[in-house]
């Protein structure tokens, strides 16, 4: 039985698991919850994730949400389909990639977030215009944690050692859409780091969820 | 050779990782960093983890940081000593696992760290008093969190099933210190997470732990 993922295409966290999906080959269905109406907040959505946020899994009697733990569930379901993301089999490197998938979710994304924010859903929900100081702050945020993403990949391709995983994967959509408001400078003045988004934004499985990801420009 | 942990005692997210090594008998040293002259700045420490930050680990030749992926670390390195932390070989189960490790990450924290922030950090280290707006506001996000726990533990004794798992444990730091303070009626309040509260809390693993967290009263 294939799994269901609730969640719509254009959205970052439901992308985030659509590109781990297409990296695994596996078999889904998207099926769309409609936010503009709501759809999140009734019981029938809540009793798959009592938060309330997409995305949301089904597979079987098993349901999941937070993005981060059904890649994380999706890498270790199919460990031995497509790219082995997660690194099951060797425990140091496991360790590493856990570590970078950390760094993710507790430096990279709180400080892109706001940019995402302000560029991307206030103009496109709220027909408002960006917070530029909130823009500002949040830039030397980021810039921060790439200084050190540049460094860390000047030694190795991809950010937990010469191979692709969940914690480079993890980036892509947040990345995806702020490569399309001026703060793309953030990652393209940085050589090491603009390498890196090219090599994990040209996969073939991203590219394909990619193209339903139409917030901007 | 026993785990060199980098961190102190006192420090929330050294504790999240002291919690996990207590629980599987791992043998450790904890060797301290002095904070307050400033050594997490420096090259030696920051070799080991570029953001500066406590705690790190080192296990012969590799290195780790972000708490929450060193507690990873030893819950699969020891996964057949103490606790069965992660569930690994049941995969269902350890997608749940999974799933509240990151309600922890994602929600539990970013609600109760600005009241941890305000009632124990700015007295104990800045002889501040606290911006009871920041806490006021704090606290409406962190009850938000605390009533779906509370749905959640009437259901079953921990937050991923009728077993202890990582992601209680990652949840003793911050909410003992926050116990001390007046917002324990967040927790008090409501019965389930109040017993959860006192079966994790009372573990000997995490009060050994609790003998050295002494930064509040």
């Amino acid at each position: 039985m294939a799994l269901k993922l609730y969640g719509v295409g254009m959205s970052t966290c439901t992308a985030r698991v659509l590109a781990c999906a297409e990296e695994k080959n596996a078999e889904y269905e998207l099926v769309p919850v409609n936010l503009g109406a709501g759809e999140h907040k009734q019981p029938s959505f809540l009793s798959k994730n009592p938060f309330g946020q997409i995305p949301a899994l089904e597979d079987g009697d098993l349901t999941l949400f937070e993005s981060r733990s059904i890649t994380r569930y999706l890498a270790t379901k199919y460990s031995d389909k497509g790219s082995d993301l997660l690194r099951l089999n060797n425990l140091k490197e496991a360790a590493i990639v856990n570590t970078w998938v950390e760094v993710e979710s507790q430096h990279f994304n709180p400080a892109i977030s706001p940019i995402f924010y302000q560029r991307v859903i206030v103009p496109a929900f709220f027909q408002g215009t960006p917070d530029e100081k909130a823009v500002e702050d949040a830039v030397v945020n980021l810039e921060k944690v790439l200084d050190l993403y540049e460094e860390r990949l000047s030694k190795t391709k991809y950010l937990a050692g010469d191979f692709y995983s969940l914690a480079d994967l993890h980036h892509l959509p947040y990345t995806y859409y702020v490569m399309k408001t001026p703060e793309a400078k953030c990652f393209n003045s940085r050589p090491h780091v603009k390498a890196w988004w090219e090599a994990i934004s040209t996969r073939p499985a991203f590219k394909k969820v990619a193209e339903n990801m139409t917030l901007a420009g």
